[in-house]
């Protein structure tokens, strides 16, 4: 029963059990509650087209939820010679319901179910990652507007070149984030479009009513073709990780910041004491390992939509088997990123930063330009007032004014926070988390 | 003149001179049109807020105009000693109009012209990207209309699996670009953000109205934020190229099954001799080379997303000069892209598609699930047919039926060509082309 | 006792200690006997110098040999609520010896213990990995011979090219092993470097002797520079995974042939039964999938020096916390690729090849060249030759000459294997596996 | 004439020729040297087995050798509708000779010739790449000795750590080429292996003399397997770039220390000021431009390697046309790696390092682990040590003492130049530059 496929007088060497199953037992547990809402779909469409009886459908329905309920509550396990989630899923109904419970295979291939779990999967961690992003966003625009007044140096080339302040600095990460954030919301509609009914790729005889599953479902769109709903695999899983490729883009570069601005030779921030760690043989030092590893977990998960094009790279059109260990690039990935965030959230609640940082004689010249357009506001040409100051400057001639006039849209005196926001709304309204949530209610009630 | 920023006193080696400018002068040439945009648009603005009397911006206006024309008519051209575009522009307005002409770099600095230009460039290039995209498109869903008819065996696994068709095939790429589009939609909104006003990433003291800039030019968006605008560099490119990456990955599979198909030992397809090429010491041979070169060149395209991490891994916050070499990334990117998509789009309308493919005997066993099917909708449980025709086929007493049935969205006989072109048209309807397209006529009246 | 550096009043907090510590137990697992190898030989130099008295050695270096036979006995266990391998190891020394057991540490920095740590483990991992790229050399080298006379379609283009063999294409993936096995000993020759007495990149006070350590080891050269041997951090792991990848190349090229040579559309190869499998809805299938998992894990493979480049790309020199997270990259690859090899041996080891496959009509044209070549060697001037046949296809009246002549070194009929396994043999001799081998057993001893 | 494999009646799209051709013209002008050695040394082969008369060879060879003079003194021209290289050197024999002008593509096809002429190109850069890194080296050994008693603060996590100097700043750059050559010499191993006689890729039936090419170009080894001398395509391209790459490594992060060292918040160097340049708005800049395109530039180079995979990855054995690209990702990477290179020790040269940087007292934490081995010698044991010390440090009561006594191998007090250059000439000896110049002469002789 275990392996459906398998002859009879073939036994199967335990090193290429090893070899072919890899993880997948530890990914199926995280596909269950997925493949069973599949299975709830898949099954009321196959009573609309008669391929299963009204009463069938009842008992079905009724002890999909309870497996569904098992799996909340932590009880489901993949049984001790059984290939797979499916096939576990399917054994219990069986078990429950004899012959009926064989029938929820009808019209549906293993290549359909995997499919169907993985967009179902992938759509709701998506999700879970764009909250945690929000929550993200929330904590810098507050930041950027409890610390607005706090000037800081502004860098081009790493050379001291004009006052910037931390207001800008937390905003400019959440301003980021919203575009993320479209990059995200791409990926989700590639994940919230319906495969189910593609069979291995190739479609099937039964007169499949596909529409009805992607309602059920709460999917936005079909993939209509079916070969094209296989050559969705690897595809969604590319965008997926391309979204949290560019996440950890923004979290690294921030990262980054945060060590230099930590380090001695700047010291504009003092991290939690939680989040340093000290030397085995130097009593003074105060590292800021948390900072260091978020850099280096967000720079690592760049790579992860380049291992997915090296696997797919020149492989003809259908499904092949190493599809399956996509799973193991795509699916700890979601972890990752969240605790990641998670990192930086906690981190940034307990930045301290330092008043009076340009004070320092050493950052004078950051306020030349000011000097340079007070003199265009009078009259001069841009270009001259350029070489008096620069003139001044060489002579040691030269005085900061250290009152800062920025007004305009996005500069220190005008942060726009309000404006950010809006944006970042924008961009939520489009994933449509409503309309999915109410539909899995629905399958589920 | 030609560098503003140089010291009298030094000379600048030619090595040093040639390692920095790199493929700048080419790739200025292309910003050029959109360096013109941007002040006919700054200067309005500037005007607007004081900085330049309204004579002064009529003459500008005019002068501008009559430089865009010119490099519309393919005469312009950056002057031996000029430093860049900026500059040559800046020049050819005080030629004409005095110190009126030196007064449009008021209010911004390189960083925020390179930075407009890039975005205006990354707009437009990826408009046209956009536009090849929907006829490749429109070319394959034709093709799945004209050969739907025609059966084409169907593999997974690289083995002989269930029946497809060439209309199931060339319509599961048209629906591929549907998703591509997506991304070309997002790259495209992020690079339709104006990051005007925002300096050399701190902002200005003057008061600017950036939301004016920004309604002139037709951007959809500020980036409000003026350091985040400047982090938009880096970021605008890598989403272009990474929408670049997947239209690639989808040719690149295409090309793929074009040559595996038109090897001897499948012999589905037959492509136009311009585009086979012959060998120097074997007189049989007819090498599908354009297929070929089509699939390595969008194989490399797909590493695009990666040099660019590459380069922008772990650089802090703010402007660094290597940013400048971003441009050899993209820049060449559109023009390969553009050719491998025309060159598709040459090869596919010259295709020629073989008939009655599956008669072989050798793909009899295409059918075998029709058969299992079969007895499943005369009431036999689907694990017991399976194993009645599993014993068929190994006895030698399998039969197959050739009388396909498929009827479902998106099967064999049901491609939903329409629904597909639906999906189609609505990406197409996110760009808001026509906005655009209306602001740049606007501005060049 | 636990953290040696953390401050008394700073509770850790529970989340940080899971980001921070990641799968570094686990990992540390696989250090331990080679941290005890390391102290082994750290004390026996700290007694030269006057730093550890003779009784201390004679104690220390007991009981550090009972810690690595309890390690090889699979007893060995880090304690909870202990940081890492270090302190677990310097823990039990405390316990048996007191005061004698702290000062292992001394002239000693936890950085310079991972790092040697690092070198060693890696070293015996490459020699691992080479003793099973031989084994596969070797049956490559004997398939061929045993199969030098079963022709094959030689294919370019993916198009019906010139007559090939067994023995060429076995023989092929032998010899490419060669090469990978350079780029495999060049790894090697990074990890045979000693780190040992670079402290934590800015060397010691103690007046170390690092020659001394050097011979203990048995490594071939020192790391002089001390502020080098941190930077060789990174650089050590991405040879290695360098060399991991080209293997990994090869393999899964020769798992793509596999695939093909294997689909009915070939059909020149069976492979073994319990290495196909079949499918939950075609009763017909046998599909290659270990071919196809060990072309996408190899694949996958394949990405990991960008990996590392990703994590290490910009930053400064000196030690960074986020090269920890590269023994998550390294240390599972040497599982992989070894588990790769192994089942490509297995799968090698059980494969059938067709005889006769080149009696078929389809592939005469194979032989064209031959009559070519036949020409020339009357006399034809190559180039008329070459037209004469071209119009004898053309013309229908081309009839093969299937007696094959080629004889020069390394064609069909002269597979040159001495002369490879020659080469190989070379290669092997440039590890100096003995001289490790003898230093580590000198040092247990 | 031109194109060899042309179909009388086909005509060829102008657009496919553009495609198809590519940069091919511009890179095959940087063949032509190396395809007329390999034309010198195929044609003595043909003579001693009978397919060339010993006068025609005279003819042929003296001809030969004006053409490659002409490739000297850049007068070689691809001529208008010349397919490429291979056809204008046998286009210009023809012309002076006649027939025995054809008789030179007996026994090669073009795969062979193009597959020799980049080993010879790829051999002759690697020498060329060597010899500019050691260079290099010299400078930094020579730079690290001059300024070995100037201290600089060590870091580690960028906080300050332990003193470091620029003795062993420089040291450490010089030390890391040493293994970077290593990888260098293994890319040259590969490229110096003799793929001539390997036909398409499967041999021919003319008895070849394999061996004789082989001494005649000074070839270390023959690439035996005529299947795996094709397979060697895409590998010794993937060679060369990861031994580019890792040079690039190397310089990469040398470009990031000199770009924070130059940064205000550090002060450590001064750049020659023909490196550095203003900025349009801020009169006081001084931007590192160069080191940021260092920076840059090496670290695009990094991807090269993944280029190359991303166009191999899953072609099965056999030439493919897109072989062809490699040549755009190989050979413009050389010229930049050497840009780079010469780029760095013209910086280099002119770097001024500062004096005194420690006196500053925010580096007196710098020197608490000299007081904790102070101690330590004294008799305390370490880890009390080391809290004695922190807890100075923590009251305020902690002293520097400035004077270290660094002496071990490779500490700031002995840097072990002498046994550093020593490694790296013992690398230089296993190129064996002088056996293949030799050869190279007797040909040309």
């Amino acid at each position: 029963m275990s392996k459906l496929w398998q002859k009879d007088n073939t036994s199967v060497n335990e090193k290429i059990e090893k070899f072919t199953v890899g993880r997948d037992p530890e990914f199926d547990l995280l596909l269950a509650e997925f493949d069973v809402l599949g299975s709830l779909a898949h099954t009321r469409m196959l009573e609309s087209i008669g391929l299963l009886e009204a009463d069938e459908l009842a008992q079905v329905q009724s002890e999909l939820k309870n497996i569904y309920q098992g799996i909340q509550n932590g009880e489901f396990v993949i049984e001790e010679g059984i290939e797979d989630v499916h096939s576990q899923v399917e054994l219990m109904l069986t078990r429950q319901l004899g012959e009926a419970g064989k029938k929820i295979h009808s019209g549906r291939s293993r290549n359909d179910q995997v499919l169907v779990d993985l967009k179902l999967f992938t759509r709701a961690r998506l999700q879970e990652l764009a909250e945690s992003t929000f929550r993200l966003f929330d904590l810098l625009t507050e930041l950027s507007e409890r610390f607005k007044s706090v000037l800081l140096p502004g860098y081009t080339h790493l050379q001291i070149a004009m006052p910037s302040s931390f207001g800008l600095w937390f905003g400019a990460y959440a301003e980021g984030l919203v575009d993320d954030m479209e990059m995200l919301q791409t990926a989700y509609q590639l994940a919230n479009k319906n495969p189910l009914g593609s069979g291995a790729g190739y479609g099937s005889s039964f007169p499949l009513n596909r529409t009805m599953t992607t309602q059920l479902l709460g999917f936005n769109h079909l993939h209509y073709n079916v070969v094209y709903a296989q050559m969705s695999r690897g595809k969604t899983e590319l965008f997926a990780v391309t979204a949290i490729a560019q996440i950890a883009s923004t979290l690294s570069r921030l990262a980054m910041d945060i060590c230099l601005y930590n380090s001695q030779n700047f010291g504009f921030i003092k991290l939690p004491d939680e989040m340093t760690t000290g030397s085995s043989i130097m009593p003074h030092k105060k590292n800021p390992d948390v900072a260091e590893l978020l850099r280096g977990k967000t720079n690592r998960l760049k790579g992860l939509p380049n291992d997915i094009m090296l696997v797919m790279s020149n492989l003809p059109s259908g499904y092949h088997r190493e599809m399956q260990i996509l799973k193991e690039v795509l699916m700890p990935a979601f972890d990752e990123i969240l605790s990641c965030l998670d990192m930086t959230h906690f981190m940034l609640s307990g930045i301290q930063v330092k008043e009076g940082i340009l004070d320092d004689s050493k950052y004078d010249l950051l306020f030349s330009v000011e000097r340079v357009n007070e003199l265009v506001l009078q009259g001069v040409p841009f270009r001259e007032a350029y070489k008096i100051i620069g003139n001044e400057i060489n002579s040691g001639e030269y005085h900061p004014n250290r009152n800062l006039q920025h007004s305009h849209e996005g500069s220190i005196g005008n942060l726009c926070t309000v404006e950010i926001t809006a944006m970042m709304e924008e961009v939520k309204q489009k994933f449509g988390f409503e309309k999915v949530e109410k539909a899995i209610a629905d399958l589920l009630a």
